[in-house]
């Protein structure tokens, strides 16, 4: 298992209440992908929305968010290292 | 208190105990900014390292970097929204 960060842009404006419901969305794939979403972190003036997940690839993580009727995110970076 | 995300770009390569130092360094500068560094996660493929942080404003997550001898961020982002 990897950690993952990815990047969704465009979403000027989204509500708690949106980020919640993409967030689970995304979570209703997990378990055909073995993914986990652990969190995530909106900015609603530039529209940026940061997920942190636990899967097999990247490929996996962007399956569990189509899966779940979440949007893809436009960048997925594994991140390995972690302080 | 606001929540950010800041990413640093240009860091290919960086191992397990550069990101451990450059954290200790920003969090060296927590005390006289209000600032409180949460986590940090890297990608060394693409060089990238977000760090999220608490704190009164992106200035003084910005000048909390500088003060320990970090490297100032890129992009700072307020993400006041988190699940």
């Amino acid at each position: 298992m990897t950690r993952f960060m990815d990047i969704h842009r465009g979403m000027q404006g989204i509500t708690a209440e949106q980020l919640q419901q993409g967030h689970d969305a995304a979570a209703a794939g997990e378990r055909e992908e073995g993914v986990h979403f652990e969190h995530a972190w909106a900015d609603p003036e530039t529209g940026t929305v940061y997920c942190l997940s636990e899967g097999p690839s990247p490929e996996a993580v962007r399956r569990a968010h189509e899966r779940g009727g979440a949007d893809a995110p436009d960048e997925i970076h594994a991140v390995p290292l972690m302080v």
